[in-house]
């Protein structure tokens, strides 16, 4: 089996990917193939070149990812697993801490460390790159240069951590979902691990009259269906046209939850099923 | 009056805060001061350093801004007017089309523009920056980098558009918002140009029962409110516990919403309105 994944190696989505595999008890049976991005990584999926894709879908502080919302649309794909990752930023370095001249990170973690970076590296350059991870391939470069990256980059590249765990906020975590071709097989999940059974769906509702999402809503409420997300996302046609993307705890598989999609069905422009799935959670 | 603003000059913030003050007729009497971070933007407006600020809140194809997110909910600060801003990322360079060797950008915008790339670049190399305006500054260096970005970063960098309007989609907009502290008067915006009335709001609503946001979507449903946008947002005390961040047609000043807010204050944990204001679309 080959598991396409957002690289490079050392990426938190390779994390993910190798969590869940362990889960899954694939480790040995399946290899990881690296893509530049999100779009690829669905791309490879669905032409056949990977069997199944493991992309992030939502940060607890950054929001959701935007473009693995859009592909769900518009793909064949459906949603086989979740994995939430634990995001904890190291620094690394090849040098000493009283080497460093640079600190390099993506935007995102560099803000998700900066009392860290005040405190510790006030009159340190900070220079931006697209990735931890490319960071981290800098720093193999120069002594003077440190990457704020994950322990897995430590490794990838060689590099030492000089100090581990330094994000502001304790609570920051990833949630990345198993993508596969929606017409190809799957074996069932192993299920022992798992922290909660998922169902996730797309509805446009094609007219923007007030309440509309109410009555959707009403069809889980009056059944006791727990929400466990709502999100509402442009729909790109004009200016405040809405898809929602609704995940519910339970599987289409249950009786109550076809029950509330059927009716919901009836009610909208658009409902796309993107999968019932068991959800797992990373400890470190 | 000073507008503080998420930098560099030539950023699609930039703009965002250029086209809001002509749109309040403010331009000659307002300045602009340049933040490296959305924080930053945020704490000069709490402790005073600027009387308002400028920052992003959700794009199109991205989605949300979380960082933005968090600080609405977490500051002491009142929206007080959106701003629509369309994205139209450009080719820009110091030389010629025949000279690229390097594309720079952020991988956003990499990302919006890669059907283009593919086509006319196929061979050339692609570098990753923290933003499009730090792409810019880069290729203002060297003749055979060009940098996706705005118009607006290639007046800013002196470089060459040598290539307008090269994303992939046509609807890409980002909308931002215009902030102020709590406790500061403003005058009351010029509304002549608005295409919309808002209010904002976030409500915290404190234990997971089903039905629970069901029930605060009915207060909005039966006054016949409507509902702009919701989004769920994780509340960072445990996983699967939320926020709902809701935007509103009309003013806490109309009766009805004051009503339907009084209803659903008493209903949640929390609520939390951050302001009715005006929405500007800006052309270009």
């Amino acid at each position: 089996m080959i598991v396409g994944v957002l690289g490079p190696a050392g990426s938190y989505s390779d994390k993910a990917a190798k969590g869940w595999m362990k889960k899954q008890g694939i480790e040995g049976k399946a290899s990881l193939l690296y893509y530049d991005d999100i779009t690829d990584t669905f791309s490879a999926v669905i032409v056949g070149r990977t069997d199944m894709g493991i992309v992030p879908i939502e940060n607890s502080i950054e929001g959701s990812v935007g473009i693995t919302l859009d592909l769900l649309l518009e793909s064949d794909v459906t949603i086989i697993g979740e994995i939430v990752v634990p995001i904890k930023h190291c620094l690394l370095s090849k040098g000493k801490i009283s080497d460093i001249r640079i600190i390099l990170s993506h935007p995102q973690a560099l803000a998700q460390c900066r009392q860290f970076i005040r405190t510790h590296f006030k009159d340190v350059e900070i220079r931006t790159t697209g990735s931890t991870s490319h960071a981290a391939k800098l720093a193999n470069e120069f002594e003077e240069m440190a990457a704020i990256a994950s322990e897995e980059s430590a490794k990838a590249y060689g590099l030492n951590i000089l100090m581990p765990n330094i994000q502001d906020r304790e609570q920051n975590h990833t949630r990345f979902i198993a993508i596969r071709k929606n017409d190809t097989e799957m074996d069932e999940s192993n299920t022992n691990d798992a922290y909660v059974r998922k169902t996730s769906v797309i509805a446009y509702i094609g007219n923007d009259r007030a309440g509309s999402l109410y009555e959707i809503l009403g069809e889980f409420a009056k059944r006791d269906i727990n929400l466990t997300r709502i999100e509402s996302r442009p729909s790109k046609r004009s200016l405040g046209d809405y898809l929602f993307y609704i995940d519910l705890e339970g599987s289409t598989s249950d009786a109550v939850i076809k029950d509330a999609l059927y009716h919901i069905d009836s009610k909208v422009s658009m409902l796309k099923v993107l999968g019932s799935y068991n959800g797992y959670l990373l400890d470190n």
